[in-house]
């Protein structure tokens, strides 16, 4: 399919990379920073542009990959008749785009999106659409950049996905976070945990984690549990964590 | 080096299929548990034996790797005299050691260890030994085993690399497990959140956490935490875990 690309972020140059690979073909990348559209562009062999007004009327789908509040301001002026319209926001409704065109939809990637990696992560696709004929293109759009079969899923399913998101990659990462403070203050090296880390997601491919529970809550190991507070005594945020999680652990026993 | 494996659970399955992968030779497995330890002993081509007082004298190294609390017993009639015996477990004084040998000390593994996978997982190795001739030994087979130069770690260090572990892995996997049975209630599929996670881990291999925290919480994002919040109304245990979790983000900024 031809893809005109609006906007020049993470979302874009990572979902855009992937549409490459799949052998689909990039007409246009269409955002107001000219240095990372432009970049985009000649990564792909393709023309730049920055204004909505210069927006190329040749492609199948438009894309558009900007952050949730600049959505709107994309589509205030924009009207594609007949075309494909998808936006990528998980937290947006798709019809926002009604104006735009009668064929729209929202293509949303379940993944935490950088573009400056030298790889291409897995992206489980969610899409929906308000008509049959963008259903059919944006479902085979989805279909040819992720390993899973796209799934549909609407506003509210969206809204959770992006709940259970937030748990899984934010809260983690922010233990992560912590536990690197606490190494750096005991002097520790934090990247010598980087194996542990890797293993508790490795069992995840092949266990539920309910199943794979261990350490001293678990147990109800009230003695290490006791020293471990103890250590805890010079990192009261730490602290406060190490109580509250210890407690959730215990109580989903 | 020649090793007598005393215990036949995790701990003991792993490190010695990594020693017998480093060149070292198991002479004898040695565990309560007759049908582990002799299926151990099956897969290192050796012998094994269920009671302590059949223990061989003939390796270089004895290695105690039992639960914590077995330590003792395992210890109690054991004498080794100018033998290097060494226990691998966290929470325990080298000094248990004392009534053994003269030449003792500790190998901790800092890595969650289970037999039932058919992979080696890389394991930082952490030491200690009583004397010059116990720390060579120890050194040595620490150094054979794990890819970064093992660290040596007293009591004190191994009980705050231990708090470490418990943040990096018994709560995101604590996490990990609430989201599963969010999603098993809300009808999503807890395995589409895979990528995302790896790709949480994958990241800490090149940055700091701290620099790639994103979310609602970091971004002081009031009406996506609220409409967060609404949803998890009825997950009350995930409710409570969500509000600490995000105040403690919002503090670290």
């Amino acid at each position: 399919m031809d893809i005109v690309m609006i906007g020049s972020g993470n979302v874009a140059a990572v979902l855009g990379r992937k549409f490459v690979a799949a052998g689909h073909r990039i007409i246009q990348v269409v955002g107001r920073n000219a240095t990372a559209a432009s970049e985009l562009a000649y990564e792909w062999d393709t023309e730049s542009a920055n204004y909505m007004s210069l927006i190329s009327r040749r492609a199948d789908v438009y894309l558009i990959a900007v952050t949730d509040n600049a959505i709107a301001g994309v589509v205030a002026d924009l009207r594609l008749p007949g075309k494909v319209v998808a936006h990528t926001a998980g937290s947006v409704s798709k019809d926002v785009l009604k104006t735009v065109t009668d064929h729209y939809g929202v293509l949303y990637p379940l993944q935490s999106i950088r573009k400056d990696i030298n790889y291409l992560p897995d992206i489980p696709v969610y899409f929906e659409a308000s008509d049959e004929k963008a259903f059919a293109v944006l479902k085979k759009l989805a279909s040819s950049i992720s390993l899973e079969p796209p799934v549909v899923a609407g506003s509210e399913e969206r809204l959770k996905l992006h709940v259970a998101a937030v748990i899984v990659n934010n809260f983690p990462n922010h233990l992560f976070s912590l536990a690197e403070q606490f190494c750096r203050k005991e002097k520790l090296d934090f990247r010598q945990l980087l194996p542990l880390i890797t293993e508790t997601v490795q069992r995840l491919k092949t266990s539920s984690p309910s199943e794979t529970q261990t350490g001293p809550a678990f147990r109800n190991d009230g003695e290490t549990l006791q020293r471990h507070l103890e250590i805890l005594k010079n990192h009261p945020q730490l602290l406060h964590i190490y109580k509250v999680m210890t407690e959730s652990i215990k109580q989903a026993k």
